[in-house]
Parts: C-alpha cells; sequence; structure tokens
C-alpha cells in the first residue's frame, strides 16, 4: 500500500533541514533576545523566522492543512487539535540553548491526522542529527534505526527532565522533589539536554531510559512522541494513564515497568492546558 | 623562543584521538560495567584500558614523567603533585554518560611542572571536539580560538553543575540547596553535560557564562582548568580566593564580578581532599 503522507513526511525532512541551516548561520551573528512570559522565557527573531519558513513551505505544497506552532500561539492563534491534518511546529525547541550555542537545539515538527500522529521529525541541527519517526514505520536517526533501551532496573537508569521557565516558587518546589527522588531511588543520574523534543531522541535512542516534564507544550513533544513510541518505548501521563499531549505533562520511558516505577517519584501539577479557553 | 613542552603536547592531543577511537568502538559493543565504590560511580573496563594506553605512550617518549591517573589512584597509586613534570589523565571523564552512550564523554590530559599547568587537552570524542590549551598560547577547539562569554549579568547567565555521585542525603541537601538558588536568582537555566572536561569547555567556549561542582577530582579538572584561564575565564574557590586542584573544588567564570555573584549562592562543603593520606 502506498504511504499516503510519504509526500508530507518528504517536505517535513526537507524543511527541517533547511530550518536548522537558518538556525545554524544565526548563531553565526548577534542574537537579540527578547522574553515571553518571564525573564527566563526567551523568544528570538530566528524563532519566528524559522516558523514562518516552515508554515509557508508546507502551504505552497498543502493549502489545506492547519497548523499548530509555537510561535503562532504565542501571537494570538488557536491551539486546537481537530481532525484534519494538523502540523505541530516547534521552530526552535530549546530557545536558551539556543541563546547560548550550547550544543542541543532542535527543530520539531510533528503531523497529525485524525488526532492521531503519523510522522515525527526532530532535526538536532548542532549535532547534524535527523530523527524520523512513521507511524508503524518505525524511528531512525540518521536513517539508522532506533530502538529504546532495553534495561528495566531504576538503578541502573538514567533519567532526563528539565528545571523548565517557571521560576514561582511552588512550581520549583515540586520540580525539585520530584528530582531529588528520581535521583535518590537511586538512579545512575539525571540529565537534560535543555529541549523536550532531543529528550525524547535520547529516550529513542537508548541513551536514557526515561524522560519526564510537567510544563512542556504539544508544539515541544508532538514529534518526539512518536520517536519514542516507534522505537518501542511508552508514553504515559505523569499520574499514569495515557498521555494527553494538549496537557503539558509526558512521562516516556523505554518500558511500562520502568514508566510505572518513576510515576510513584513525580510530584505532578497541572499547568494550564495548551487548548484551555483564552482568558479574556 | 622554542616552546619546551611542544612535543610533550603534540603527543597529548595525538594520544588523545587515539584513546578516543578506542572509547568510540567500546561505545559499539556490549559494555561491561563493574561497581567501584557505589552503584552510581561506574567504571569500566574501557576506562582502564584506556588509561593505560595513554600512560604507556608517554611513557616511551618520556620515561622520567609522573602520572595522576583516575584508575591509578583508584588501585592504590598515589596522588601528590610534585614539581616534576606530571601527566593528570581522565581517561574517560563522564563514566556514567559512556554507560549509557550520552552523547557527552571526554578524555582529559593536563600537564604540569612546578604545580604549574602547562597544557590541557580535553577530546569530546562523540562530538569530535579537540579542546586545547598551553599557557599562555590561547585556548582552542579543532583549531578555533577561544573565547569565554562576555556577559556580566548574572540574569542573562547560563550556569553548568551536576549532582555528583554521592547519594549521602547530607551532601545531596547542599547540592539541591545550591542548585535553587542559582536558578532562582533568577538564571537562565542551569545544564551539566554530565563531565567536568566538558562543562569547562563549554564555559571557555562561551556557551555557558560559570560552571561550578563540590565533589570532582584533580583529573576532573587540570586540563579544562587552563581551557578556562586561556579562554580568558577565572578560577577560584567555591568559598572565594584562589582554586586549589587538590580540594575537590572548582567555580569556573567568564569574568570575577559573575564569579563572585555566584558564590553568594553555593552552600560549600568540604570532600576529602585529592592529596590526604589514605586511611589506613
Amino acid at each position: 500500500m502506498a504511504d499516503a503522507w510519504k509526500e508530507a513526511m518528504e517536505l517535513a525532512e526537507k524543511t527541517a533541514r533547511r530550518a536548522g541551516e537558518v538556525v545554524c548561520a544565526a548563531l553565526q551573528v548577534e542574537r537579540s533576545v527578547m522574553t515571553k512570559s518571564c525573564s527566563v522565557d526567551l523568544v528570538t527573531q530566528t524563532d519566528q523566522q524559522v516558523e514562518q519558513l516552515i508554515i509557508q513551505s508546507v502551504r505552497d505544497k498543502f493549502p489545506m492543512h492547519r497548523f499548530i506552532g509555537e510561535e503562532s500561539v504565542a501571537a494570538g492563534e488557536p491551539c486546537v487539535l481537530s481532525d484534519e491534518p494538523t502540523w505541530i511546529i516547534d521552530p526552535i525547541d530549546g530557545t536558551t540553548n539556543f541563546v547560548h550555542a550550547f550544543p542541543f537545539v532542535a527543530i520539531s515538527i510533528g503531523f497529525s491526522v485524525n488526532k492521531q500522529m503519523e510522522f515525527g521529525v526532530v532535526f538536532s541541527c548542532l549535532e547534524d542529527k535527523m530523527y524520523t519517526a512513521r507511524r508503524g514505520g518505525g524511528a531512525f536517526c540518521n536513517g539508522e534505526r532506533l530502538q529504546v533501551s532495553s534495561q528495566e532496573d531504576i538503578q541502573q537508569a538514567m533519567v532526563c527532565t528539565e528545571f523548565g521557565s517557571s521560576r514561582d516558587p511552588e512550581v520549583v518546589e515540586k520540580i525539585f522533589c520530584s528530582l531529588r527522588a528520581v535521583l535518590s531511588i537511586p538512579t545512575h543520574g539525571v540529565r537534560g539536554a535543555g529541549t523536550a523534543a532531543i529528550n525524547m531522541c535520547l529516550v529513542a535512542s537508548g541513551c536514557v531510559e526515561a524522560y519526564y516534564e510537567i510544563g512542556i507544550h504539544v508544539w515541544d513533544i508532538a514529534a518526539g512522541a512518536l520517536l519514542v513510541t516507534e522505537a518501542g518505548g511508552v508514553l504515559m501521563d505523569v499520574q499514569g494513564g495515557p498521555v494527553d499531549l494538549m496537557s503539558r505533562r509526558v512521562l516516556a520511558a523505554n518500558s511500562p515497568a520502568l514508566a510505572e516505577r518513576l510515576l510513584q517519584e513525580i510530584h505532578s501539577f497541572c499547568p494550564i492546558r495548551d487548548d484551555a479557553a483564552p482568558s479574556l
């Protein structure tokens, strides 16, 4: 059977690579930084430029498709996942890394139809690693098939998470409680790439056994989610049960057993959903 | 004037690259892990093999030189920095990363004469980045000159640190208090590569403004220390004053002002020194 979305996926990969070139070029010049929700939530002109580049490339070929893009939503566009073919875009996942030229910066493009992810593309442009996954077709990095780690002993596990961009003391308290509990199981260690998309690719690659975070957005994880499941991993909500991409909470792991063990250590909370009605 | 240690530095670079090949090759096969001091302090056959490779290469050319190597010290050799020419070696900095194929793994070779660092070589082998510094000769990555960040506003800074391998609750408490205080200044973020040597190279490269850690060893930081100062940065003890490479404490920063600001947030403690007399 021909793959209905083959052409779209090829476009996603090609566009992610072009976007990566723009990002790498921008790293050679002075970066002008703006802040969004707070002093540590950053955005640059490059974020906006790259999102427009991706949206325009897709519109040229698929004029009827919809978009959920980090910068478009920030500018007031709705963040609703319908049954229509929808491109879910983070033009620069890891903007703080980008501002500092820290080596993990990703372009993340997920594509959903009937609210189901059909493909995901994450381009880690400073590492030159192109991660791709097609529903039912496996996950790959630069063409090499990915497989999650087979380690099921939590004490031998490495876990990724992030401090996040909120500095609200209550949120920071929860994040630190979880982090300390996970570290003290004990696990081998905790790391954080500074981008959700790459953290999920590290789970898919078997470098870390799990990744969890509360506070991320749908555009951070849509593509990475398919990478994880197509590499043999699992996705859950941080309180157990199925993941909800709009809930701003995710736990990705190599196995249900390891995911369930981690759940016990995570102090969860509920950020405002990505698809919440905008406050008037 | 001819550089007295030119030949030694060339040997260090060549040997680091050979060692990196061994490390990368080992990542392709099953990694046999054994336990050193506790379950999170991993050592592999590869660490020992790489340290022997480096020591043997140096002995062939410089039979009178001394060595301080992580694995030799673990095996009972003394850890004393004399005035003699001394090679300070970490065969795999980031062993936990290595075990997980997490992308930051370094071979670190420092060289001191009269207790002064003459050159430092850090090879980040999975990234293929060769960092080198010669006292008075600048710091480089793959031949490109490095310069620390010019950012002196702590609120615009990114900082590296690590959780460390101790799971002693008192130590973990101090580490978490410092981390939370640094994050809440607020800074742009906190990262950790999982290797002290690469964290110091990230300071030298200007990707992060500072790195601090308590609990590291002389072989983790000897080479990186010269990278930082030769790129224009500063080194201090975490309570201020000059760094003592044997004290297992370091603060590296782009500027004295930023270092002094960070000092205020670090809850310090005193691990057993690297050059302490062995307990009977």
